[in-house]
């Protein structure tokens, strides 16, 4: 129904707004903008209307998510006891993948960067995640069934239904449809009780059952769980591992020198207790998140490396070209920067760095875009986000978040928790007026022995208001009561132990709170896109069946090579075996297949789960190497076999460098992205 | 207190006592092995009996964990918010440490043996654990502060009790002492009502507050949360990684071509709610566990690579040894196999495999020891289970069990599910009386559609005593109520959709339910031990100060390498630069040190996180590196750093093998067993 045509005069109409009055109301803006969501939404699965286009996108699926669940590269987890929504295991081709494309994940970032990987628990305790303000918001509105208590996302509810009217009723007056379009537009910004009235007036009820619904309600999508014996501290699993580096800042400044910037790592699981989990791999309940935070000067957001990553040409699809109806283009990553389209040099360098990670991988380049987020999609302290989306069968998917969120996370844990978390500069000395807290460490010491330096350490954090107020208490009545968060309770300072005094005085080094660059990984969405971007098929040589072939990139294939005796005599299928042991000697994890199959249904077999090469064993001194996609062959010698896979499958060499090598054969260029460093 | 000579005589009675009476009641031999395992542990934590042996390992632990602490190996998670008990996090070192262990896992035990890695969700619904006993049985006793609610594990209390009159009461009563022996002896098999009884008998009160306790009541270990909106399905975070495998048995089976024996492996987190974690490390609520499940005929536990291992010689502690008195002892493992202490060759397979992994890490062998499960300590089904013990400061430390937990694990999940968890096997054909059940696939499709595949095997599942009660119902009544598991609900089957006898047959193959024998590591505490028997002291050059090494191999230490220019010239930091580049690119972990400290103190500084190599720039033609331990020094030239580095941070070359290449100087040698397949 939406054609990409209704979405140009929208586009048009925003973009008149927004230059009329920047400060359009907000509501307005909202609107146009996930009217224009939603369209871009449905002319991706759609194909643009097109109605058999999406039937072979669904066709295209159904191929790959046969081949995936047949081989096992991922089961619905707990199968046997009929499985639970949203949880999937990887099987040994999926595992071997995931483990694959974290190792390059650490090869690209962690030590390119010389990153500061740490490793924190699920498990946290509700303090943390009320600093972080996931107790509070991390959200979705919920309705429950009134008579059988099955709970539903209320947006879901009313998103279905608006959509289903505006399709199946063809008599739908002007007006109602508009109102329709605009309920879907502003369902992302509609409060729980602006949702629960369209429920109540459209007559929406139960999808199977047809009962009333409740009114919905907030429900926090952490699993919760309770530490220790007591009951008494509450915790939940971690929805993100961005909160255990952020806690850790501290030492991890200390580590490296005191200095800025650095950027810390983690790759870990993650929770949400999704209320309706959808779309396979795409929106699961339990994920592996691979996730950056590179602390900055918020006063210099250069990045020495960013000439490295300023010539790349790539898809983007800036906030404004989103506004005013165009679609995603190819740009110039320095260009961008340069312009101020992307926000500063950092978050530059890193969405070039996602860039080069993701088609190293095997992501088809036309098939992923850096789209920015418009202004009220962005959190209130975030000074820019881009999303690196990829397409697949279920649209543009949003697979790593790349985002400058300024100083808010250290600030809002530096408040909770009483402990300063911040990184001192030099400067030019200056004269200041300034505030200055002294507090005497004899003094303190002595009322507070093993306490004194968290006393210390809250004086010093004071604001200049709480500094003021202090030091009039001090003057007037010679002491006053005083929280310290960190011991969790109130103390008596005396005039004694502490000096506050306003002074003028020569700066020599700033304190500040770093901002934070944030790339996120969603480690299972990128390998779903990856899935279907490597999937092809092609006729069997009799040419009476097609068969299923992954293209997997060396380097991510899960096993890198085949070992195939041509015929089952004991002399080719010792020689096979004395391959495979010079392979696991190598690290190179491969299959020895002797079975009496044809040698082509073998072959078809491991296509199928993107082996890229194949050993045939047809003599006792030298072997055929196959290469999976081009099924060319080379002759390679015994002793060589294993180094030759080898550098194949770390990505050293490419085949063409190894056809060259080995083969007077033309061979067809292959190119290889993943010796880029 | 407790003297070595203590040990002997009770050795020998219980020794004689199972001589006599091999069925001897068990809480009798309990109490002697209970005592003599609680005079080990004392034996261990003493150095027996002498004070200032315990003072020194207590020093010693000391000097490692502030070194692990101050360097950020490891850090209690959530410090700001004053932390949680037993939840800890690993910095940039020990992150590494972890990752690398965890790699040179995979490459010595899934690559090696081809096991297929799956990697499944730690979020598991109840049904799962209920069927493999931990919702039941994965409890530990506790006793509350009838005051204040503060919670304890009951035999700590009981055992600190015990252990404290033992000690400080010196005119304790013979009877008495005895008794106090006996109890802490019996502690693992008292019932909550006998442990209550203790606390009473004894006034053992609440140690802070001296508030009386609670009756001790069991608390389930796991954390436990809701799955879904709903809160009506419950779900607990996994205690260990092993039921995923389980329930993935029959696609794996099929997977591996439905052949046998195969294992499957698993890396992930697992979680215990301890009542009050203790040990730093070693007792936390939340860890990684590495776990096999080797899938074998129950008819024939050889393994073709027992071979490998046969010769191997080390520390072993059977069941006979423990009981008589004497200590472990160095045992040649093809002996202790072919003698039957060892149950079968592929447990036997499996332990040498562990020696291996655990010495190549960097574990003293003459601190590991593999300890075999007393019969009354292994679970019932148990046909043999072996520990691996590593000793540190703690005592000796279970870090690996191995078992072989018999077909108990995929009979409790196929009696649960109703899903056949088995295996088939050729066999010389013979005539035996065989039930026979053959569902009518046609008819059971028209009345149940898509559930007729979960019918048919839930027909086929039947125990003989439930199809001969059904055969006769159909012959009565022509009908009959059917429970379907899978289904969770009760079908009616009639006459026509199956059909049941007993026949004389030819059997061709064997359905079985097979063994499993499981490795299983906990990784946390490996790298503990790891730590400390990694960790030394030695003067500094001007013998003013001790200075902290790590002897981490080089494959296991956290960064492989530094590069210092000499003097911060620009020329020799640029070749630093340059050389870093070339570390990246050959995926050499590496810091860069370019600060004026002296060359000395930048050694020191690295030594203390275990960097087996530093480079040092002096030239801008070739450099020098540096061996952390000897000090040894080759001379290099600038373009073969890199290549050298790797091969010996990967092990495929020693320090002597490279001192042989590069230098005349002799060169102690230095072995390294990690390049042992």
């Amino acid at each position: 129904m939406a054609s990409p045509e209704a979405e140009e005069p929208l586009r048009r109409v925003l973009a008149e707004k927004q230059a009329a009055d920047p400060g359009a109301a907000k509501p307005e803006v909202n609107a146009a903008v996930e009217t224009l969501k939603a369209l871009e939404v449905e002319a991706a699965v759609s194909g643009g209307g097109n109605g058999s286009a999406e039937g072979s996108r669904k066709a295209f699926r159904q191929a790959v998510v046969n081949t995936l669940e047949r081989r096992l590269f991922y089961i619905p987890s707990f199968k046997i006891y009929r499985g639970v929504a949203g949880l999937y295991d990887y099987g040994p081709p999926g595992c071997a993948v995931k483990s694959n494309v974290l190792a390059f994940w650490r090869q690209h970032f962690v030590l390119e960067e010389n990153m500061l990987e740490v490793d924190c628990p699920c498990v946290t305790p509700e303090v943390v995640l009320e600093a972080s303000g996931h107790v509070d918001k991390f959200t979705d509105l919920m309705v429950k069934d009134e008579k059988i208590g099955t709970c539903y996302r209320a947006d879901h509810l009313l998103k279905d239904y608006c959509k289903e009217e505006l399709e199946k009723d063809l008599t739908l007056s002007a007006d109602k449809a508009a109102e329709l379009k605009h309920v879907l537009a502003m369902l992302d910004d509609f409060s729980a009780k602006e949702i629960g009235a369209k429920i109540k007036d459209y007559g929406i009820t139960a999808p199977t059952t047809k009962n009333t619904l409740s009114d919905p309600f907030p429900f926090n999508l952490m699993f919760q769980t309770s530490i220790g014996p007591s009951g008494l501290l509450p915790g939940y699993m971690r929805p993100e591992t961005a909160q255990g580096i952020f806690v850790n800042f501290k030492d991890l400044y200390n580590y490296n020198g005191r200095k800025l910037p650095f950027a810390a790592a983690q790759i870990g699981q993650a929770f949400r207790n999704e209320i309706s989990p959808r779309q396979g791999l795409l929106r699961v309940r339990e994920f592996t998140l691979a996730e950056i935070e590179h602390f900055v000067d918020p006063e210099d957001k250069s990045h020495p490396k960013f000439i490295d990553v300023a010539n790349l040409e790539f898809l983007m699809f800036p906030r404004n070209e989103q506004m005013t109806g165009e679609s995603a283009k190819p740009v110039i990553l320095g260009e961008a920067v340069s312009e101020g389209i992307v926000n500063n040099e950092t978050l530059g360098y890193f969405i070039g760095r996602v860039y080069l990670f993701l088609t190293c991988l095997g992501i088809n380049k036309e098939r992923l875009r850096f789209r920015q987020h418009l202004r009220n999609e962005m959190a209130h302290y975030a000074a820019d986000c881009w999303d690196a989306e990829i397409e697949c069968s279920y649209g543009w998917i949003e697979c790593v978040g790349i985002a400058d969120r300024s100083a808010y996370d250290l600030r809002a844990h530096s408040e909770k928790s009483g402990v300063p978390l911040v990184a001192h500069g030099k400067l030019e000395p200056r004269e200041i007026e300034k505030l200055v807290i002294v507090p005497s460490k004899k003094e303190l010491g002595l009322s507070f022995k093993c306490n004194q330096k968290m006393v210390v350490e809250a004086l010093e954090a004071m604001s200049e208001k709480e500094a003021l107020e202090m030091k009039d208490s001090l003057e007037s009545k010679g002491e006053v009561e005083f929280y310290v968060r960190t011991l969790g309770k109130t103390v008596v300072i005396t005039k004694k132990m502490v000096a506050i005094s306003i002074e003028k005085k020569k700066q020599h080094r700033r304190v500040f709170t770093p901002s934070v660059i944030e790339p996120s990984f969603g480690i299972g969405r990128i390998i779903y896109c990856l899935f279907e971007h490597s999937f092809y098929t092609r006729p069997s040589k009799s040419e009476d069946e097609q068969l299923n072939v992954f293209r997997f990139p060396p380097p991510v294939a899960p096993i890198k090579c085949t070992v195939f005796p041509l015929i089952k005599t004991q002399e080719f299928v010792d020689v096979a075996r004395n391959i495979a042991k010079s392979l696991t000697a190598a690290g190179i994890s491969h299959i020895v297949d002797t079975t009496s199959t044809s040698i082509g249904k073998r072959y078809a077999r491991t296509d199928e789960i993107g082996v890229p090469f194949a050993v045939t064993v047809d003599s006792t001194d030298s072997v055929t190497i196959r290469e999976r996609d081009n099924k060319e062959q080379i002759r390679v010698s015994i002793d060589e076999v294993a180094s030759v896979v080898k550098e194949l499958a770390d990505g050293q060499s490419t085949w063409s460098d190894i056809m060259g090598r080995f083969s007077d054969h033309a061979a067809a260029f292959s190119p290889c992205c993943c010796t880029i460093q």
